[in-house]
């Protein structure tokens, strides 16, 4: 067994889960699964929710979501008519991750931030 | 407490967390973080490692992640000169959220496939 032979190594590689990462890789999409994690909402919702989403980056986030399976888009006929996005099974799954993802940028944001002023090389 | 009131909220907002979470919703960053994960490797040991990488792509990739204090640059005075990159102590505690991330997508990459050729809304 190489030592690069461990569980994971998927991100290595052309397949399946290497899309699954590049989907759950895509900032505006971490940050919509997650304002989705409480319930459906509406487009202007997630916009609120969301600070600094445009409504066109919004739009494309969320239908690049439903065409990946994370998302359901949901239409009610109803006066006015309305429209809810809701994350599906598989957009659930993903909570975990996000949030795991979350709880490590909450610890360690200042530490970047701090890396940054310190003079950690100059991009 | 608002139903968004939860710890993780840093999703949504400006703040040193967010910037932490767009480090690793960073392909290449997630990849590159992964692929030191076993220990320091030279730029053309990572390029090989990591499938689809160009020359170019894994230099601002590495300068990148040295600017947010997550991997260390180290020149060995040798003949030939030999330079590598590890992982700072930060850039160990990614590893974590890196390994959730990884094995999601392992989980879940087939079930992406599946949704986009059942027809989920087209791109």
């Amino acid at each position: 067994m190489s030592s690069f032979n461990r569980p994971g190594d998927v991100f290595l590689a052309d397949c399946p889960a290497r899309l699954a990462v590049e989907i759950l890789s895509d900032k505006w999409s971490v940050v919509t699964i997650y304002a989705l994690g409480n319930g459906p909402r509406r487009h202007g919702e997630l916009k609120a929710l969301i600070g600094g989403i445009s409504s066109k980056m919004l739009t494309q986030t969320l239908r690049r979501l439903q065409h990946h399976g994370l998302v359901r888009r949901q239409a009610f006929a109803e006066v006015p008519p309305r429209v809810e996005y809701a994350l599906t099974g598989l957009g659930e799954s993903a909570l975990e991750p996000v949030g795991v993802l979350s709880r490590w940028a909450e610890h360690n944001g200042d530490a970047i931030l701090a890396a940054q002023e310190g003079g950690a090389a100059p991009l």
